[in-house]
């Protein structure tokens, strides 16, 4: 099961793979599609380690805020067992010039190269972009990078695949970006009151009895489908906790969550 | 009680606190919903110090200009008493370039890293993205720098919480800026005759026989709401005193703000 | 009365009050609303001195082209007795990068933080701003600059009366900068044929005898109400003056004006 | 008369009065309303030179390309016998960088501001502001400094008369600067064939039974109004010279001219 | 035949040839127009060696994202035995400015002056401009670079031929672009199911039996014409190769391909 | 006769003649107007020459591309005979700054100033000008140069012939440029089957059998006008002549042209 092999993940990585691992801080909640898309990430790695004509894989995480492509992205990641490993991070370019971002971005490229099977996680292509919606703007040394990098087949011999996040898939096809990956994943909100209910008994959040009455009171109200990010879900159940009546409290987060989206 | 605990913050702070106090420099009238927002204030602070599972806490703080915005962010940051407690506004950056603008904000990050209880208060997000409604033009050096430590979390054992405030929520749903803030609280302006006699007396700017002609005289005018901003009222309020009727002045100045407000 | 006291402004001011002092080189011609507006500028001037709570006014005067802003701005300035006392002028930027307009702006402003009562006029908003209605472009350096400044409260115990002009206030109010200014005052044209007369009388460009000729030949001509600047009235009649029949001259070029108003 | 005295100009002039000198090479034909401009532009001399109130006048000559706005400014500014005469003019500021055009032409008015009478002709406007009506872009460097420089009062005891061209008016109206002028003077196209006639005989082009000739011709063509500016006439009469029959190519290009503007 | 000339293209090329090499690394599958597309390569090549007039032939092969174009590019560059042979691309220029790009590809140009005959390939056109579609923006010193590189001749007795590839004729276009090639070759995708086989024959993806298997199962779909990139095809048979029933996956892949085309 | 001249232009000429030598590689054939523009271009020189008032004469050649605009400019430049010919064009720029760019115009205009008699072909304004029409974008430093360089007079005692070449004369209007030039030419396409056979017997391309074969089947297939350009014309020749079948081949390419051109 690949769950599992997950969860083994040895704790002898290097810097790279505690990188990844700080990305999936609270865990797999194993809701929704979750299975399957970590399955494909699966056949992308076995396909880079296999086939010889396509020594490139680059596959693009793509969905709402929160949904949790990240920790998706960096589980696959993990699970590769591929000697080079790394997370190219908007988080760790912060005050980076356009052309430095650019820079960095390639050495991570052609450091991969020197590995017979790399996997580089391209996280948050959008702020990688500096992207603003206003203007719009972007760093188009940044793009331009990209443009060619995502579809630059390594050298004779090595193998890499590329596991790229964002949440805008529509301004990426608006930049030609689409023809840049091989696959795309959609990574979904949690979208059931049952899938609500694995992700707070995953946080520990109530006893049984509270969490009864929680999702008793949302059934009454006529709630069945939601759509929150588990993002979200995870920080609305831990303000709840902070109130006198934790129970109440989640539940009028939850009437609010649903009166949002109406 | 949470306001009485403001009034008695201790004054040997640092120097980050005596800039925070300056924001507070006419006091917390306790207005309209004054007192639900600090509350607010208090169970994040509390979440931040608690839970494991939610060590970014993010709040924006949005309302008219004038609103209390500053003032109310200011109280809730001392109220704190976390070990790091910094002010991040553009007074301070006047005249400084984007790039060094960014490297301020992003060291400002970096120090609060080090300390396991942090609060930073981003202070007027619209100038500090050099935000121009013609162009429109900002920053997007520092919108970017924004963009990924309003969501980065601190390293494993760190807690940290973003107080942000603003005038143009619409601007920041434009810059994709939304996603970053976990909560968003509303401070509105004064909105009531009666939340305007709390600030008068707070101001001890007339005698009871002149406060009570004062608000005879607006009630006769027919004037029951009104929108007036807390600095605003302040600001009126004292240029009236100069005048040789300040009670005229100030019934005649009331009747301009209803009047533009028809 | 205000008015005398401008009058006997002492000669030995410094550098800054020199420059003030030319910006009312042909005096002031006491038409129209300039009596209310000195008198505004003395209540202000009063504010700033006594309140505690209000240690910050900034007032807009804004007109037409030539209306008399910057001398009646001056005047103000001059008549405050403030021991800081400083004219902010493009006119002393020429050349000058945004950069360096920017800083020396931000200069003046730190430098009236040292004294315990100022005064700065930030005199042709527009200019400061390098605005050009094409584009529309502006140098948000200075934009920035002053949008914070304007806004900034002196350090404690100081206290600083910002004065500033603009002929284009719809351009400020696209710029976000009417959240800037506590008070505004608008600085008319000379808007009638006795207000035309009193400005003649000053300049004695006619004899009384001239005078009564140009007068009644404007009545004849059904003219009553003109609209003309002060500046502008000043060169018309100075260039009538130059003519073989300076009163013929005077006529058609009131005339003409009139004409170009319908 | 004023047109002999420019006739006289003496030939011992420095290097700015040749510069001025070679913008009338092909003299003065007293067409149209020349007289009249160069009447006006007396007046403006005689104004600055006597008036104590306007010590700074500025004129705008505009009128289509080639209609002889330069040669007229030259013409007025040596008739001027000020002891500074300086001329501003795209011409010989090939290839400078915006900042040292805008240096450039702030040091002339800094060293006009010297002598106490200067003349500074300002050639060509939308030249020496780069404008390109695609865009539009212009100099916004330029653009400021002139802004401000063509209305700054030079200091006391200094009086100061600039003279500007452009053929774009309604640029400069775009551009805010027709504030910047105190008056304005339309430079026209050659308009009448009895204008036609006196620049021709001017030129020496034709003899008198050559010039009967083409002058019937046009009449017979029914050809009376025309609008050709004075730089083209001369172009094209001594490209008709050039030919073996002058006449009839004079007439043939005179009918081409006439048809165009139909 | 020229197909089989290509395939013996001798090992001991130099780094060049190396790396055209590498853009034919799946070989030449002779679908649809290959070989019309070849041939035409062939007379070009013919025509820059023997006809003294045209020293400069300049071709354009465009077609959708994948069709083959930068290998068919290669294979005639490589086919032309010219002693000079070159790639420009835009994927050895990651992270250059874009003044080195312009001065890299001029060295090319300058290069290729000093030999006899030279082939210069310029692969993908509006990556080498940076082309973005949002703005749009693009590099205008490459773009002008090679507006004239493109249609500049060699010196005397030098011989030229340039091979480029785009995705975007319609940006070309807009770019003026059009004129610069004196011929455009289409490659277009692999449009029937007959030439499907002869791809997945060539990858000998899967045995005869397999084959009839697929190939029946998208026929009974009533699948006849497609129109899938011969660069997605392969990617997509080697996806379903590492699924556990190559087959079935490919088929449903195909069908998906189909549904989308719809 | 002007044709002849051209023919008999020395061999001994200087650098610049050579390159300009070179714009006519595949000499002139006297087809459509070519002999009239050649004429007018006799003329041109000859007023330069001659007459004292007009020092500076320009003109623009306009046309499609490859209509020869080049070669005629170049021819005429030749026959001039003056001491200094000097051809500015963007094959001798590749790759230089704007500025670079703009300072090498301006130095051949200074070095053209030292000699009494002078002619500058200004090759390719739009190519110099760095023109996108998408932005639309341009060399702003390149346009103010020339704007102001095609206008100025050469010093007293020089004469100065220019002429430019461009294929968009609207876009020249677009920026002001129509304003700068005295005369246009326009240089037309092949137009007529009589002039396609001058260009392919002046190529020798047929003998005279398959010539008639050719225009005979052009004839019967109901093709009279053409417009092609005489660069491409020649290009499609020598393209012919590559074919096993060349008078078929040649048919059929002019067929397609003929149907493009519907
Ligand atoms: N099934 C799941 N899939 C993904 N994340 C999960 C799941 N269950 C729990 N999580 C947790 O939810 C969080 C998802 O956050 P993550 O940063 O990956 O979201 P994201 O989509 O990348 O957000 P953003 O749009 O802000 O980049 C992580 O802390 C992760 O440990
Ligand atoms: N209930 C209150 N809430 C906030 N501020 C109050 C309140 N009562 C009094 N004040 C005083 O009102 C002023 C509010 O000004 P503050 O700068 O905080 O407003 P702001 O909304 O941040 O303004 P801006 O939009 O200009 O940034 C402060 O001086 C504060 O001391
Ligand atoms: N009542 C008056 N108010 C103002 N200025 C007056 C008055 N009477 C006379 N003046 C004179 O008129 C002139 C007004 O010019 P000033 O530069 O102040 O106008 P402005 O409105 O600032 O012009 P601009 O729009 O160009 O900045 C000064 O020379 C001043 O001495
Ligand atoms: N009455 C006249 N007014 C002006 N110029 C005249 C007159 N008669 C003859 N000329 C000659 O005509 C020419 C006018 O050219 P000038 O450069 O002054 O025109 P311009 O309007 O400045 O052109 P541009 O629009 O190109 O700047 C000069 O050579 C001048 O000597
Ligand atoms: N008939 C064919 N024509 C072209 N390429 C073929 C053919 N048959 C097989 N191939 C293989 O298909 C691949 C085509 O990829 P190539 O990079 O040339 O496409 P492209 O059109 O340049 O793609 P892009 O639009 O991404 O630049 C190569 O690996 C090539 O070996
Ligand atoms: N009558 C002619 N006029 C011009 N060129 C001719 C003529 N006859 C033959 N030619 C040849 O045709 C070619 C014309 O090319 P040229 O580069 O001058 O065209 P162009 O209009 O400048 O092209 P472009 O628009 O690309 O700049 C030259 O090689 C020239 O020798
Ligand atoms: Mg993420
Ligand atoms: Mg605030
Ligand atoms: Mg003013
Ligand atoms: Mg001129
Ligand atoms: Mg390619
Ligand atoms: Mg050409």
């Amino acid at each position: 099961d690949f769950l599992r092999a997950i969860e083994e993940v040895p704790a002898a990585f290097g810097a790279a793979e505690q990188e990844l691992g700080q990305c999936v801080a609270n865990g797999i909640v194993p809701f929704g599609t979750t299975h399957a898309i970590l399955e494909s990430g699966a056949l992308f790695i076995k396909q880079v380690k296999e086939s010889a004509r396509t020594p490139l894989v680059s596959v693009l995480l793509h969905g709402p805020p929160g949904a949790g492509k990240t920790a998706l992205a960096a589980t696959m990641a993990m699970s590769s067992d591929f000697p080079f490993v790394k997370l190219i991070s908007p988080e760790s370019m912060v005050g980076y010039s356009e052309a430095s971002k650019a820079a960095q971005i390639a050495k991570v490229f052609n450091d991969s190269y020197k590995s017979p099977l790399s996997v580089i996680v391209v996280d948050n292509l959008e702020r990688l972009l500096e992207w603003v919606p206003i203007g719009p703007r972007l760093s188009n040394t940044v793009l331009q990078t990209l443009l060619v990098l995502l579809k630059k087949p390594p050298p004779a011999g090595r193998k890499l695949l590329i596991l790229s996040t964002t949440t805008s898939r529509a301004v990426l096809q608006q930049l030609d970006m689409d023809d840049c990956f091989n696959s795309q994943l959609y990574v979904p909100n949690v979208g059931s009151l049952e899938d609500v209910q694995l992700v707070t008994r995953h946080l520990e959040a109530f006893n049984e009895a509270e969490n009864a009455k929680v999702f008793d009171a949302l059934a009454r109200a006529g709630i069945s489908d939601v759509s929150i990010s588990v993002k979200k879900l995870l920080m609305r159940t831990e303000m709840a906790r902070q109130d006198e009546n934790p129970v109440q409290r989640f539940i009028s987060v939850m009437l609010d969550e649903a009166r949002v989206a109406l």
